[in-house]
């Protein structure tokens, strides 16, 4: 047998190139981790430290990047630096810095500090919108309706999330049908993409196809629909390959796969992009991220939110296999 | 918002059912935790550990599980009680015992001990059959179809592995004409199925696809290719979703996550048995498991090795969503 001197791996390992007939040729990777992350972190991160997080997604070739929330500091006190994140970072070449406001006076914030792309979030079912969205699932989504309409007349691109889409920790099984008619509403009210959220990360394959049929067919094109995976369960990367094969060709991640659902107890961190990248890389689809830069990037943060290591598969891997 | 006192969760997570159309009623799942996943593993569990787990992994309903391996001790000293555990398990109704031997002496001690199903193990690249079979690749394919030969004159039921088929730490990316060769070679020796395992997690679905093909164009059914997939970069789930797409049925899978490849650095434990389950079910298609059995072998085992916790994403994420 082969002696511990012998078992050094030779092979530096990386994503395996191999197209999948009939991919996309490029997809979109929608980074979460300076706002859905961070925002589900205990650690309150400073203002500088977000925005050369944000920096060095860009830097590592990501181009859409949520940055932060304009949610009242009451509600989530380590987004109360919106403003001083947003104006620090400014407008870089070719990334869409993307700040989340969740009724008017988060867009009128939003607006105040700069903000060219603003998001709206409304949810699929009634327990989490009263939760979450302090609201009726109704109320919530005429609030955000009006939001979207506000922001496109003032010029500003849209990108809605509809949560709980798949299941929900109060209610289960959510009716797709629900979930179908609030994407087509913010669709119809101007958002450019509508991102379908599995909160909690019980979505399946079988789920995925079907949900994404039921919301293009309620006059959503599949490329303005996005998914928005939570890897709880360890299905997001089946279900990215579910939602390839269904047409979506947006996906969103959290460098390190940081974050959680701060509202669903038991739900763990969002997909992370190394993850994602090393899955997309390797079936031959072009993110234009830059892996090792974000291998970079997700020890980086994990040090300074004091996590001994990443929570990325991909990254704890490389860094084993690298004897580091 | 919600207070910590309103965010718990009412609805016990489950797998939402949603078949895929197209997709199988059922898949076998193949564990393989006694053996792959406790031969990895730094403790010597005693063999009446061994066995009581043979025992709770059928009565969690899986019908197909590799037992123990007869390798000489001195390679492996974790399997040095193949008998033992072999002997004291007998035969269970409904329940295939599979013990592993990597030659005609192992094959004399499995059919001592009363086995009547084997495997054999190949490697298609000359690197691992050095390091792992301890002979040259084509040596190793002849020891073993010679085993393979043996063991159907006695009467024995085979399975074939294909070790580092996708991805070699010395080598890097396998040929898979060499895959495809040995996995018929090893079919048309007498092996009833042929695994082909990602020894180091570093196949993708473009590749799982491409491989497969290969594979049944050499002249082995689809229903006898089955996938050995390790989770190291967390793209398992993401290769069975691949896998069942081209036509395969049989998946391997460890409870727990238990097992890593002990001669490749960096590579970590097996698919967890519990995390493929949980997939299956949420796309319709049945195995025999029963998922809460399943949590409750994987919490017990993970205590009896050592472990704070199990490896399994699933077993991890029940646990927190029950609030255990």
């Amino acid at each position: 047998m082969s002696t511990p001197g012998e078992e050094r791996v030779r092979w530096r390992p990386e994503p395996i190139v191999e197209r999948v007939e009939a991919g996309p040729e490029r997809v979109r990777v929608y980074e979460v981790s300076p706002r859905d992350g961070l925002q589900a972190e205990a650690a309150i991160v400073p203002a500088r430290t977000k925005v050369e997080l944000c920096r060095r997604l860009a830097a590592a070739g990501l181009r859409d990047v949520e940055v932060t929330s304009f949610v009242p500091p009451s509600w989530i006190p380590q987004m109360s630096d919106a403003e001083d994140v947003l104006t620090a970072l400014g407008h870089q070449d070719g990334v869409r810095t993307v700040a989340l406001v969740p009724n008017r006076r988060g867009l009128e914030r939003a607006r105040a500090a700069g903000a060219r792309d603003v998001a709206v979030v409304v949810s699929a079912t009634e327990s989490f919108a009263r939760a979450n969205l302090n609201a009726a699932r109704d109320a919530a989504l005429d609030t955000a309706t009006g939001v979207v309409g506000a922001a496109r007349e003032h010029g500003l691109g849209v990108r809605g999330y509809v949560s709980m889409a798949f299941g929900d920790p109060w209610e289960g099984p959510v009716d797709r049908g629900v979930v179908a008619g609030m994407a087509a509403a913010l669709a119809q009210a101007g958002c450019s993409t509508v991102a379908l959220g599995d909160t909690i990360g019980v979505a399946n394959p079988g789920q995925i196809h079907r949900t994404v049929r039921a919301v293009t067919a309620a006059g959503v094109p599949a490329e303005a629909v996005a998914l928005h995976l939570h890897d709880t369960y360890g299905q997001a990367l089946a279900n990215v390959v579910a939602g390839l094969d269904a047409g979506v060709r947006e996906f969103d991640s959290s460098v390190g796969g940081l974050g959680r659902c701060p509202y669903a107890r038991g739900a763990t961190g969002n997909l992370a992009t190394e993850d994602l990248v090393w899955l997309l890389h390797g079936m031959g689809i072009e993110t234009g991220a830059d892996l090792d830069a974000l291998v970079g990037v997700s020890r980086w943060i994990s040090a300074r939110i004091g996590r001994a290591e990443s929570c990325s598969r991909v990254t704890t891997a490389l860094i084993a296999a690298a004897g580091q």
